[in-house]
């Protein structure tokens, strides 16, 4: 929607992030590769288990450069930990090659609450923006809808859930192009008496708020998925349990289905029949198809991949950055912000000497 | 498990409750009716009304009193509003039914928020408990959990969720006859270190409680339909959102699935062959058959219907509430209550002076 940068983008990886580490980020990024004609990766690293990798892979070898360092953020590190402890990271290197201007974006499939803090720290959060959130895309019986928090800040008040709010219709108009999105509140009721004081107050302002965006009020858990709304605000506690709720929900019909198809001859040869169209909702459904969360509220662009994805879903997450960096989406954010909202600080942000966070994030996601 | 009765209960009908009213509730009672020989009912509600729905069902009539008011209470109403002027309203005089030993058990499909606020004062909670909570059961792959509260207290502290454990034991135990059920605390990561506070303060208590079941430790939102334990805890807030994002996303499957069946000839032959096995699949997984929340914690038995059901999930509320009453639900957790956890207070509870709740329960469950 901005200025869109003309040179194809470098991409920052987290090679040791992930359940399945190094493999599954060289093989990812392999298949992001195709996508992207140009596109270069600095691989942060163990050197010893990424050159053979990569050997495998002359393609790639040839669009990259290995950093190598031997510390890496374990999934069990708390944030606070992981910032103090681990500037020699290959999560911490990554995020400063963004920082530093080296890279254009940064993925990685690491522990988010370590990725996230080190993020805020490193790339400095936008002007008018206390915390930064997690955003990503749920299907809907619409289309998609754009949901955050999603683990990112596990308690929130009335100012984090409205700036949540205006990043998400933000986000929403540069990546899914709706010109004026609608937005929504989550709660346990549309009734304005309903939820936490928070909730109410942030209602409260975002009624009267000059928004990227139109303010649809309280939405329940069900009109996610319905797609009631294009933006869905939340805590990072709620949206969490509601994102794996949701995956757990559709892992368990998945489950029944099978078990129906097997449950007769007749159920079985009907299942034959209509393969073809399965396998086409299969491919529309794929959760890898929705793997990549993007960190909102940051002056460079990081996304967090699903721990336990394979190559295709990490490189769906480098796709969405790559996007995201093509689009020049930090710097859309920022005007937009700069529209609407709070005022930007005149400094341009809480100043380094305010991170890490006083209450340190303890979220997590997948 | 204790001392069932042997007389047939008599159920007290909030006969004004839900999106349809009197004609679902007495079409609802009519199914439940057949289920359960020699019930008897209590209608409280216009008898301008309820009397010509019963004059068309004579097998119901003869089993069922009609007590007249003219009062009702709207889903837009507040529960301290209800509680303070809802005297004579069809939901409070059904739930005095039980409190005065007229019947032994009361089911609504009204106002969660007011029918929690009027069973808490009414009907007392149970010694050793300050909240008592909505619970319901989950299907999951492995086959049924207990979840609480899915909407009566929209803030939960330590104690609130180590009493909803207890109690999600005691009722697991008594309704699905698991000897010692697993009990999980709903989270956004499974680590210690995770969570609010108030989780992580409730996780070490259970962790050190002499229990009726084990505690497993935290659960994230995708192990609720995975059955990794037979208890899911969490606050109103939490639980209810997750309840109906579980709803929306299985909505969304089942939209998905027909548009598949319907997405070619093949498919659409492949669906005919195998709809024996999904009319199978339907009727096991009908929301209906999981229609009837408990309040747990309460010395009567309380079950609300979803407002928006028809006479076979109201019937199937019904069904619950019987059940409880036969199998002296309410003794059964009183004395498993007494032998873990807080013992009872002498004087058996919150004194009458303590209700209302000092923070009037916001919550509603649709």
């Amino acid at each position: 929607m901005t200025a869109p940068s003309s040179k194809p983008p470098t991409v920052a990886l987290d090679a040791m992030g992930g359940d399945e580490g190094p493999a599954m980020v060289v093989a990812g990024a392999d298949v992001a590769r195709l996508n992207h004609p140009g596109v270069r990766f600095l691989l942060f690293g163990d050197s010893a288990k990424l050159e053979p990798l990569l050997a495998e892979r002359p393609g790639l070898a040839a669009v990259s450069t290995v950093e190598h360092t031997d510390r890496i953020v374990t999934n069990d590190t708390k944030p606070s930990i992981a910032l103090r402890s681990g500037r020699q990271s290959s999560m911490r290197l990554a995020i400063d090659a963004v920082a530093g201007g080296r890279a254009d974006c940064v993925v990685s499939a690491g522990n988010t609450g370590a990725l996230m803090a080190m993020a805020k720290f490193a790339l400095k959060t936008l002007p008018g923006i206390d915390r930064p959130a997690i955003a990503s895309f749920f299907p809907t019986e619409r289309g998609e809808t754009v949901m955050l928090d999603l683990g990112a800040n596990i308690e929130c008040d009335a100012d984090n859930l409205v700036q949540f709010a205006l990043m998400g219709a933000v986000f929403c108009k540069a990546v899914l192009g709706y010109p004026s999105p609608t937005i929504g509140l989550l709660n346990v009721g549309a009734e304005e008496l309903k939820g936490h004081d928070e909730l109410r107050e942030a209602a409260a302002r975002l009624r009267s708020m000059d928004l990227p965006g139109r303010f649809h009020g309280f939405v329940e858990g069900d009109d996610i998925t319905r797609g009631t709304v294009d933006v869905v605000v939340t805590d990072g506690f709620t949206g969490n349990v509601a994102l794996k709720t949701a995956e757990g929900t559709a892992k368990l019909v998945s489950h029944w289905l099978r078990q129906t198809f097997k449950s007769s001859v007749f159920a079985s040869l009907g299942y034959l029949l209509a393969a073809n169209a399965f396998r086409k909702l299969k491919a529309r459904t794929d959760p890898r198809r929705y793997n990549g969360a993007m960190f909102v509220g940051l002056r460079g662009i990081c996304v967090k991949s699903h721990g336990g994805t394979d190559a295709k879903g990490f490189g769906h997450a480098i796709d969405v950055a790559v996007d995201l960096a093509i689009e020049g989406f930090s710097e859309t954010v920022r005007m937009e912000l700069a529209r609407y909202g709070t005022p930007p600080q005149a400094d341009g942000g809480t100043p380094p000497a305010a991170d890490p966070p006083p209450s340190e994030p303890r979220a997590d996601t997948a």
